[in-house]
Order: C-alpha cells, then sequence, then structure tokens
C-alpha cells in the first residue's frame, strides 16, 4: 500500500535493525485518514472470505480495526491486555510474550463476544514473530471459531512470523512488508 | 443522544449503583456504527472552537475520538498508560488514579506530539470523578496548551467529574449522562 509506505519512509523512523518508531502516524499521534485508507483496503482483500466478526488487540490494533469493521459492517472485538475487576463471565485466556517491548501479558476475551461457530479477521499493527497472533489464535480455538484472515499494517519480513501464520494455513495480507532497516535506510520486500 | 442512551438501556448492565458495564458495545465488543455517530455528534458540537488536536486515552477512548478527529479534519494523539522502552524523547508524565479499576497509572505523552499552543479537544469513554481528564489537563498544561472542550460518551452524574471541570473552565459535553443506577434501572439525567 503505497500510501502506507510513504508514511514510513518520511515520518518512520528505523532505530535499529529490529526496532521500527512509527508513533508519528501510527500507535501514538494517529493520522487517521491513513488508519481508514487502511480499513477499507483490508475491507477490499478480504471481502470474499464469509468472515464473520473482526478481532485486534489493544491498543495500537484498535484504529485500523474500526475502520476495517466499518467498512465490512462487521462487528469489533478488542482483546485485553489487562483485565480489570469488572471484567466477570466466562473468559478465555492466554500468555503473550511481546520481544519488543519485553514484557509478557495474558491476552483476555470474554467468551460471549468470540462465540463458537465465528469467521475471525485479525488485524493488527505489527506482524514480528508473531506471538501475539498465536495468542488470538490460541484463544479463537478455545472458543471453537477460526481465524480466516490475518490483516497486518506493518510486517518485519525478517522475522518468522509471517511464515509460522501461513504454516498453520493463515492467510496473512500485510500491507507493507519490511525486507530490512538500518538507521540509515529501510528497504521494502516484494 | 438517543441512539446511545438506548444502546446503554438495552446492552448496558449496572452491576451495582457505581458500575455500568458497557462491554457489549463500547470497550470489548465495540458498536463501530454507534462510534463513527458519536465522532459526528462530537465533531458537530465542537465545531465552532477552533480547536487543533484531539485527545483521548489508551485504550476505550480511542475508537470514539478516532471518529470524532475524522469528522473534524484534526490530528488524534493517544495518551499512554503504559510506557514501552521504545519510547524516547520529551515525555510530559503525570500519575492518575482509577477508582473504579483500583489502580494507578503514569499518563504519559511525548512532548512532539504535544506540542505548546494547542487548543486541545479531549475524548473519552467515561467521566466519573475526573481524574483521568485533570491528568490529561495536567500534561496539557505542562505542554504549553490549553483544553478547550471536553466529550464524554457516558458520564456518572452523580460524580463529581463534571463539576470539576466546569470550575476550572471546562466545557464539558456528555452524550449520556446517567443520574443514577442500580441493577434494576438505570436513570438518565436532563
Amino acid at each position: 500500500m503505497q500510501m502506507l509506505k510513504d508514511a514510513i519512509l518520511e515520518r518512520g523512523k528505523a532505530l535499529n535493525q529490529d526496532v521500527l518508531l512509527v508513533d508519528s502516524f501510527l500507535n501514538h499521534q494517529v493520522d487517521v485518514p491513513l488508519m481508514k485508507a487502511i480499513g477499507e483496503e483490508f475491507a477490499k482483500h478480504f471481502a470474499d472470505k464469509g468472515l464473520t466478526r473482526i478481532v485486534t488487540i489493544e491498543s495500537s490494533g484498535i484504529a485500523p480495526a474500526a475502520f476495517t469493521a466499518l467498512a465490512m459492517g462487521l462487528p469489533l472485538v478488542i482483546m485485553k491486555k489487562q483485565t480489570s475487576k469488572i471484567m466477570n463471565g466466562d473468559l478465555l485466556q492466554t500468555t503473550v510474550r511481546s520481544f519488543t517491548k519485553g514484557t509478557q501479558y495474558e491476552l483476555t476475551v470474554k467468551h460471549e463476544f468470540l462465540p463458537a461457530g465465528e469467521k475471525i479477521l485479525l488485524i493488527d499493527d505489527f506482524l514480528a514473530s508473531g506471538e501475539a497472533a498465536f495468542g488470538v489464535l490460541n484463544l479463537v480455538q478455545q472458543a471453537g471459531s477460526e481465524v480466516c484472515g490475518v490483516g497486518i499494517v506493518i510486517e518485519k519480513a525478517f522475522q518468522s512470523g509471517h511464515q509460522r501464520l501461513a504454516d498453520e494455513g493463515m492467510g496473512v495480507y500485510s500491507l507493507a512488508r519490511i525486507a530490512s532497516m538500518s538507521a540509515d535506510a529501510i528497504t521494502f520486500a516484494e
């Protein structure tokens, strides 16, 4: 997606060969018209898959996922990284490690919002090693539903996440695939 | 806003006289067309205030704030409850206590995304005692900018937040104001 690649080149910053800073337009300051265009692109790509529900992970996936859900006319469910004392009912949980942030968290969703028999599209901001996506896959399987597509805003194509998801039979559509990066240059994969 | 009040009555649930569960349409499962309507209502109400930037707090404010920003053609900045090791630069921070959740967190924003001289509209999902809003107010003042409006999806009108913000000269616009609630009934203020 050219508009996104332009934003990455003009407004992103590779801190090193692993960490891409896109907080000027994606996950801190947000370019909302770009998020809308991203949502519409995902909706077009996944239009014919018979999807019934969009899932994302708080909080950087919410803006692109909301515009995808709007464009597809589907409900959106935000999986939580933090539970609160008012979160009750039948909860599905799994532990996710974030290598980028050096943390781990309990990914949580209420079963009533992720019922059985759903065809799920996962939208997320980044795909690297795929830990977060596999956490979602785990919860969706616990629920008795199926992940039928994965839409990623920025993929670190030099990491293993895409291949690992493809090995599980999942169709991954990434709008920008970064082949390599350094403080001097960002190169996209074809 | 009638559409929102209907959603609260039909799909919300008062757990007791203090806690309203709206996770079926606002902050876990998300009714995106409703969020879009909410954003457009805020945009209409605050159209003539000369605003330059929308601010919200992760993560439940993001969806309504994104649609407000889109409708107003303004940039959106998401204030963070958690920092990460890749968050660098000149940070503004303040401590916020959440009485509902029994937690506290460091509200954080990069100064470059909240520069001086901005006219800020704060959008948030809930207003109760106003702790989160006062945290934002603190950061905006640190930045040398001004909060010129506060748009709230659901206000607990029986708590002090609205009055405290009004006492600071801030115009608060709440789309649904709850006068009282119990497990049996939710009553709106006029």
